[in-house]
């Protein structure tokens, strides 16, 4: 029995700075494939920095067509403000996959800390060497880089379980994994 | 000289229900043209509702083709959970314009009230006869649609104004008003 390669986008979402990482997973193996950042103009009006943002990522989605999308379930913090935005960014970085028909999942930042560093509360620079550890040819010089690929991982470890399935089926993609 | 007819979408952008109405503007005459509602199913995976409502806003604006946007810059509660999803919803209503090249302007709550009702701490009911006054045409039935449709009144009322007009520069939008 052959074990399908599964190619997976994660997404770091921002309005300033977005991060994406595609890795493919072939059973117990990773595999970076790609990594980088959208960065938008803070002097440009909010509606052209998530049409950069969209675009971006469109771009990215149709180069590399990943089969699968994970976003991170963005800590929700004290700044309403700095809340607003992040949920404007997020949802683009949602939207983009979804129309694409590629489906989203989403992890909590301490599930996908669990799934990398091995602990809920790793710091940044903990995420970031595992990060390169689990994926030696990955190269990523920022840490919204580093987050994406870690959201990737996360998933690689999580896309078989009955939520993220019911969320594929709810998605309506008939795509059938198999060698699980 | 003759006074161009502008066309505007207004959008009251929300997860659950996103309002949208679209009026002319011709010198200080106002006609309705058509408004709307676009739901989302909550039991849908986020990525889909974002979909549903980044669709449905598309359709309508190839449908009515408006010349400029107006949304509502959301007030910032004190529930950061409604917040990301309030912005998530306004991602997608500000990225709907903007990818099909319409300028996005947007205004605070207390001016599109003062706009309508000339208080900047009205009720939904006041806003709601207003709208029916300046627009005896209009049919809606949602509150949302109402408040949509105080919104593009309210870009009606400002889009000469020096902000709009730099936001409009700066999307990069050549379209020139007679008339004003």
């Amino acid at each position: 029995m052959t074990t399908e390669t599964i190619r997976i986008i994660g997404i770091d979402p921002g309005l300033r700075r977005t991060g994406w990482g595609i890795i493919e997973v072939q059973g117990a193996r990773l595999n970076y494939v790609a990594s980088g950042l959208i960065v938008s103009e803070s002097d440009d009006p909010l509606a052209v920095r998530l049409s950069v943002l969209f675009r971006g990522l469109g771009s990215v989605i149709s180069a590399f067509e990943p089969l699968e999308a994970a976003v991170e379930e963005t800590f929700v913090n004290d700044n309403a403000k700095a809340t607003l935005k992040l949920g404007q960014a997020r949802g683009i970085a949602m939207l983009a996959p979804a129309i694409a028909h590629v489906p989203v999942a989403e992890y909590t930042p301490n599930l996908i800390k669990k799934s990398v560093v091995g602990a809920g509360h790793a710091e940044k620079r903990q995420v970031q060497m595992m990060v390169q550890m689990l994926l030696p040819k990955a190269k990523f010089e920022s840490a919204d880089e580093a987050d994406a690929l870690a959201i990737a991982i996360c998933h690689a470890n999580h896309r078989g379980s009955p939520q993220a399935l019911a969320r594929r089926a709810a998605v309506g993609v008939t795509r059938v994994k198999a060698g699980q």
